[in-house]
């Protein structure tokens, strides 16, 4: 499953994700120490092994589906929230386009695509909607595991699980989520390039105000060192996902994810994603990831202080051109 | 009193600031809008008028008197406490030395005194260990007025009175303070220029927890424009203050003070620093003086928070650049 036919190439250092049998102890450990890994072996989702476009037709039922369209093989997400906002700066504009689609008319597209066509990405969060087969296989997942993990890492709860089909090419660029990610592949390969939270100054995240915020600014494929020089500094972790695998992505971990071609047509993944740990007592020095989030309030309460978010930008250059920038 | 002779030449453009008579309103409503002002012809300290070194040392009493010591002519004020702190970077060299004198000491230095030696300057704050005389002189102070325009300004209490006297060619280099200021002049002349809060990005403050916190870093005489390009857009307001004369020092206003040469051979000036009018309901936008209080919070908690202060720099530069310096 690892031959690296036809992926893409890119300028930074890649080493690879640890792939363990999800029997192996030494899993649970690298889980603990905060750091991803590929769990190879396993049966945690197995009763979703028939989930292919056909069943999944027949039993998901009669309800809308998130579809994203893309005019290229890139589905760069954003928060519409973030645009809608009063107080945004009017000039954004969504790189792909969100819409509503039966489950039917989906998959109708996905087989009928022609390259000139748009792309399109499925991303929907699974809900009561669903269909009974589907319910009935969705408690079918090895919960005693998946509960297991949960509980020996001190996460919070289960907060939502994504269904995302993809077609194979397209290319979720890297970004950060705040909570915790067990991602199973189910059909398709997908190949994951991680980045650890301390590349925060590698990867340009946007403003947090901004519609991509925790996504990168830097395009991976064709990286401007002009305006990202510390991007030379990139050093990627990368896993090659294929059905039954199981990565694990923790939190404020970049990850940059792309839809291998020479499978089905198509990629299928289900992911859970757990909120973090409460926090307990500060121990020093810091971790990365709570930097991170550092930063993140300090831009927040700033963008909220000041109101107009034209104002962000001149006060953070203000409080760090020439007083902060050469004591590094 | 405007003759500028022997006066240091600078870069920048400089306006002067308002001279108004003491009894003309058009002075008040200059002080309301927070903008500085020289108010001239009054008898706010006319009974320290007879305040020259001798009558000083004859009533002023046995006690010590704060008194820095330079190399050259410039006095950079540093926060001791700063030096001090035990998670403070431990690099920092004082540029002046503080050291206690008595008055009659001080005044046969100022006598004495030959260019191959260092400058002095007293900065003491007046208190109650001083003579009887001095305590009457003080009462004697026009406080009607005083007391007046604090009111109608809503300033916060009376902190403190200091007492400057220094040797002409002396220089206070560019800082802020964070109190209102009425500066008044009793013997010698001096050069103030001042600069507005929004001038802040020209002026390049150390760090907050830097002993030289709220000074310029910016040699004004010999201006680096590579470190500091932003200084370019300077421009200052210009006040020359003889004995009588009181400068207004709004709060966050910078202020440079050289003491001019062809007086008596040195300057004596009081000021009055008095607290802030409390916050109230804020109004938007913001001012200038708002925006730079924001900065010191935000410096102070993520100063707190990373605790070594080693990491303040990377972290404000990995918030910053690239992410904020191409949206201004
Ligand atoms: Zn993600
Ligand atoms: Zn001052």
């Amino acid at each position: 499953m690892n031959e690296k036919y036809g992926m893409r190439k890119y300028d930074f250092v890649i080493e690879e994700v640890p792939r363990v049998p999800i029997t192996d102890p030494l899993g649970q450990q690298i889980m603990k120490a905060e750091a991803p890994v590929l769990l190879t072996g396993g049966d945690v989702i197995s009763s979703a092994k028939k989930w292919d476009l056909e069943y999944l037709e027949a039993n998901l039922g009669m309800e809308d589906f998130v579809v994203y369209l893309s005019d290229s093989h890139v589905f760069k997400y954003y928060d519409e929230k973030k645009v809608r906002d009063p107080q945004a700066l009017p000039n954004f504009v969504p790189p792909i386009k969100r819409s509503d689609m039966k489950f039917a008319e989906f998959r109708r597209y996905l087989k009928k695509w022609l390259p000139e066509q748009k792309r399109l990405y499925l991303q929907q969060a699974l809900n009561s909607t669903v269909g009974e087969a589907i319910v009935n296989d969705f408690r079918g997942f090895q919960w005693s595991w998946i509960n297991e993990v949960q509980k020996a890492n001190g996460w919070g709860p289960l907060t939502s699980n994504l269904l995302f089909i993809g077609m194979e090419g397209n290319l979720t660029p890297a970004h950060y989520d705040e909570q915790e990610n067990l991602f199973c592949q189910v059909e398709g390969r997908k190949r994951c390039i991680l980045f650890p939270p301390d590349q925060f100054s590698c990867l340009y995240p946007y403003p947090v105000y901004h519609p991509h915020d925790r996504q990168s600014q830097v395009d991976l494929e064709r990286i401007d060192y002009v305006r990202f020089p510390k991007a030379r500094d990139l050093h990627g972790y990368e896993a090659i996902i294929c059905p039954g695998d199981i990565l694990f992505i923790p939190k404020y971990w970049w990850h940059h994810i792309e839809s291998l071609y020479g499978g089905p047509g198509h990629t299928t993944s289900i992911n859970f994603w757990y909120k973090a740990p409460p926090v307990g007592t500060i121990e020093y020095p810091l971790k990365a990831h709570q930097k991170v989030a550092m930063m993140r309030n300090v831009e927040k309460m700033v963008t909220e202080a000041l109101r107009d978010q034209r104002e962000v930008a001149p006060l953070f250059c203000a409080l760090v051109l020439g007083r902060y920038t050469d004591r590094t």
